[in-house]
């Protein structure tokens, strides 16, 4: 399978990156607004696999063409360009898995909070935006990309998968059960995106205000 | 200490009547509408107290007595009872600890949505409706409230807090650590229980959609 990295140059596509490659039998294509940008991510994530012992092949494109070549498309942008991001790449993405991590936050005095879209979440925005026909599934909002993309760090993390089209949420649950550390787990409809999502703030918080606690994922039980 | 359980005869009130009973040297105070309910509940918690083993007094009275009575005041109710039983009891609170656990839910066909209150959460509704000078505190939201009750079943949860009084968001974080299986968490202020009641959807729409899981609670890590 190839799973593509829109925007993977960023700190969660680059956790994606390593692990998949590293965990996984597909391969992995970074993309990005630029070639440049594309390509030299794709090194820096072979070196950071050649350093833990895997040789793996990363490809680079710019976003456009990696989503043509995806099976699994990840949208691995902040929530502000999800948007833009699907509609610059609309046209190549066919019947492949759109998948949405992304959480919109904002902060006061408080801390964190969720930002609630007006479609409900940000999953339920990439489907609003996706063209018809091309399935949206929401999953790998509460992963703390510093952990990810950190191959030292043991996870043991759930990883909560919502999508009204069940044979794609089917194929990124498999996905996130192939890595190390990660257990996926079915959360429903793409509606139930909302409360998943929330949790990412929730998340930041607790580490933000508790001694020891940092690069927190969830666990149920 | 005493501890009173407005609406105390229902699951959750249930659960805290025999856990704290069992795992702490403080007093269970059971509160209700009715005199009668508070006594037959009491009755049957110390039952099951002393079917474990554990020799423990619960007292009983109606709400307003329940609250003038204790130190911490935990509404064990449900989130559309809330300001009504503040309003009731409002008189009697004085500088008691007043704990909010409730969560607004709503179903439709994706499965169970948090209903956020108008005032952001429903702490801060319970903090709107509590008199000046009555310190509210969010906690307990994530908690499963069969198993809570079910004293032969191990928990190993974390529990959210949230305050914007210091000392009695400490009062109630030394509560939860009291009992076995939990550990209190700082969460930050009062307007950051909006994520933590999400939460409580999320984990119920887990449990309906995964074989083997059932009454889940979280763990941050």
């Amino acid at each position: 399978m190839q799973i593509a990295l829109l925007g993977g140059t960023g700190d969660i596509g680059e956790g994606f990156a390593v692990r998949f490659s590293r965990d996984t039998e597909h391969d992995v294509i970074v993309g990005s607004r630029t070639a440049e940008k594309a390509a030299n991510a794709a090194e820096s994530y072979i070196e950071t696999l050649d350093d833990h012992g895997v040789d793996a092949t990363v490809a680079d494109a710019e976003n456009p063409e990696a989503a043509r070549r995806g099976d699994v498309v990840i949208l691995s942008v902040p929530a502000y360009y999800l948007s833009d991001t699907i509609e610059a790449v609309a046209d190549n993405l066919g019947d492949a898995v759109l998948v949405s991590p992304a959480v919109g936050m904002q902060r006061d005095e408080d801390g964190l909070h969720y930002n609630r879209p007006g479609a409900g979440s940000v999953a339920q925005l990439a489907a609003e935006a996706a063209p018809a026909g091309t399935p949206v599934v929401g999953a790998f909002q509460n992963l703390a990309a510093a952990k990810l993309a950190n191959l030292d760090a043991d996870m043991d993390w759930d990883v909560p998968v919502t999508g009204d089209d069940p044979e794609a949420k089917a194929t990124v649950m498999e996905l996130a059960d192939e890595v190390e550390g990660l257990r996926s787990l079915d959360a429903g409809g793409l509606a139930n995106s909302t409360e998943i999502e929330s949790l990412t703030p929730l998340l930041i918080n607790l580490a933000a205000n508790n001694d020891g606690l940092h690069d927190l994922g969830v666990k149920f039980w």
